[in-house]
């Protein structure tokens, strides 16, 4: 007998998560199981108020154009759920709105809050009797889920930031004699410099750019770091400097954390660049210039990595059709099993060993004075910014999918508050 | 009989001014009149210090790929040259240069403030009895070039920052029920506002997109914006915010001047950014996120406009074919025959008319209340920022032209000092 699947999207979006919904909601098609796909409106917290958007009235042709649109059709949300023992009565309501909605499958497609969020849906469902195969569908630019060689989104953004890196970094190579000498780029990844890593992607045989990275994994060196942006500035007349939101100062406390107020007594806001800049004037008197990728780095579907987006369509199909299989409990993973050339296939992994751990970047990944990247990690970082996949283009814009967006009409009397 | 040229670029770089440059070359080569190009390294200061790159010695695979090339292949830089009056002996000193060279043909690359020293070299230049063929070839990011209808640069940082709000616009949208809810990127413009204007092309009939855009053309308003971003917020439940750099406030100064310092007594870095970060914050209580695209929105070749290629690889062909047919004194314009469908040719205009003007927005390109664009600026900007035309890639990453820059022997035996 056919049931319904129910598939969100959680947390931070990407530039190719639609892309995973895509492979999900075409590859439901094609299964006898499958009824309908109905996607939470704005994640998890849709099911929550059984606010659930039907797929299925969507044309093939917006549910196709999801492979090239960045962030979340259906909307996403911060929202982790509590544990089962603090707060038992939000998984019974998901439960619940499942039940009322014939919904036998659950795709969750987030970093690792929701792996954890997953994994408690498919234990729970259990335990209330109505089992729920709820698996669990990668996504994170922060690349920090274990188990798994990467994570679908991570690909895209290590992309833009390389070429972003690379093409401001020439910008400053034709100025620095009469202009700026340091160009920072602040860089998403509050734990884990993956992101930031990809930066050094901007330099190789053929580029010979003058780079430092500052990891959140190393704590920030003040001396050291500023002894070589001289060194780099009298060698080559610029450097550029890729400094992850996360750096940290030995005290333990964020590199952006300034601690000051303004005028009106309101805590100053700052970032990582800022910080770097003002120790740059004030300590070695150089002209800098600064930018911060922000949102602009994870939504920049315009130059998407083709691997990334095969995967992310790839785990999505793979999620389906593991869980027509019968499987719960599980995460899909991208496994590599060669760099160059380099070759992947889907697999999978048990919930239990995802759910709340962070990936930090290996020690062999960083090089010794900790500023830069190894040949490792070039080996492991190439094949994931892979390929190019643009979307179309009308009038000089890109074409992205807008869904209509319609809710299935709701079948409980109760509501919930979030 | 033959003589050779000199080329240099000037200024802020873009992401298609070595495709100027490249026109100028491939169109010098197949000229009966001029010999070799010499460029100038660094710009102008190149010539002054009788620092020429000879081009000839660059492959023709090298000077093709300048077409798709960011940044100055050559070297810019920020160096005005005085006035006549006031240090005659600088231009002295580069009609001697010139002169040592054989240069007949003089094309320099930049803004307003190159223009004026273009003018400069056609008129010193014939009174020292060393007539010298000086065309400008029009370069800005700014364009705020007057006479041409627009300025090669333009076109591509337009599209590129229209594309970035329209995708940091989805994902904003899909995370602003639990997450941010006003997304700021500062773009450049200290004074004119036409890339904070091509943030206003995110939205269209298709894509409901609530924007506002902060002129510098236009005296900021703190209450009207604040007023402004909370019905946007309300009805949308997000809305992006493009503000230039150059934004002032009532009393004259720069939004950005915040007057802060530091604990060690340094003024404090800021940005406008994060000042109407800050604004939003403390008198909204609205969760936040900005940018600062910098020189990723200037370098952005990987996301150039095709119209804006095509336009500056003509300026500089034209330039040359101008110069051999014995023009001086003139910059290359680019004159609109038709927006729809877009229709263009290469015009001249005398340089007296050029130098040290600025071309602000047109009033009637901003909407009453001065926080959008009008209908007649769209019709304005969109050819420009018309068709893709990608970088080849390998490795996942665009390959760009570094060029040998061999040095030609110097004839002088006299140094300049800058």
């Amino acid at each position: 007998m056919k049931k319904n699947a129910f598939y969100a999207q959680s947390g931070g979006v990407t530039a190719v998560i639609n892309a995973s919904a895509c492979g999900v909601i075409q590859t439901a098609k094609n299964t006898d199981l499958i009824d309908k796909v109905y996607a939470g409106h704005n994640g998890i917290i849709g099911a929550l108020r059984e606010e659930l958007i039907d797929t299925s009235l969507e044309s093939d042709a917006t549910i196709a154009a999801l492979k090239h649109t960045p962030s979340g059709a259906f909307g996403s949300c911060r929202y982790k759920l509590k544990s089962v023992e603090e707060n038992r009565a939000e998984y019974e309501r998901l439960i619940e709105v499942f039940k009322a909605h014939n919904i036998g499958y659950f795709f969750y497609n987030g970093g690792g809050d929701s792996a954890d969020t997953c994994l408690k849906v498919s234990q729970v469902s259990e335990q209330m009797g109505f089992p729920i195969q709820a698996v669990h569908i990668p996504k994170t630019v922060d690349n920090d889920l274990p188990v798994t060689d990467n994570c679908p989104g991570f690909g895209s953004v290590a992309k833009y930031i390389a070429v972003s890196t690379r093409e401001a970094s020439f910008d400053v190579a034709s100025m620095c004699e009469s202009s700026t000498k340091v160009f920072i780029v602040e860089v998403m990844g509050r734990h884990a410099g993956w992101i930031a890593a990809a930066g050094g992607l901007a330099a190789d045989e053929d580029n010979d750019i003058p780079l430092i990275i500052l990891f959140p994994e190393i704590t920030f060196d003040q001396q050291a770091f500023l002894a070589l942006v001289q060194a780099k500035v009298d060698k080559h007349g610029y450097v550029s400097v890729v400094v992850s939101e996360g750096v940290k100062t030995p005290d333990g406390k964020f590199l952006s954390d300034t601690g000051l107020t303004d005028a009106f007594g309101h805590a100053q806001l700052g970032g990582c660049a800022q910080e770097i800049a003002s120790i740059i004037r004030s300590e070695l008197g150089l002209k800098y210039h600064y930018a911060i990728a922000d949102y602009l780095q994870r939504a920049a579907r315009h130059l998407a990595s083709k691997s990334d987006v095969d995967q992310a369509y790839a785990v999505g199909k793979a999620a389906v059709e593991a869980a027509v299989e019968g499987k719960s409990g599980i995460m899909m993973t991208i496994d590599r099993l060669s760099s160059d050339p380099y070759e992947w296939k889907i697999g999978e992994t048990p919930l239990e060993g995802v759910a709340n751990v962070e990936k930090m970047m290996p020690a062999e990944f960083i090089s010794e004075d900790g500023f830069g990247i190894t040949q490792a990690c070039r080996d492991y970082l190439l094949p994931l910014i892979a390929g190019e996949d643009y979307p179309e283009y009308e009038n000089g814009m890109p074409k992205y999918a807008r869904i209509k967006g319609e809710l299935v009409e709701k079948k409980l009397s109760t509501d919930f508050d979030i």
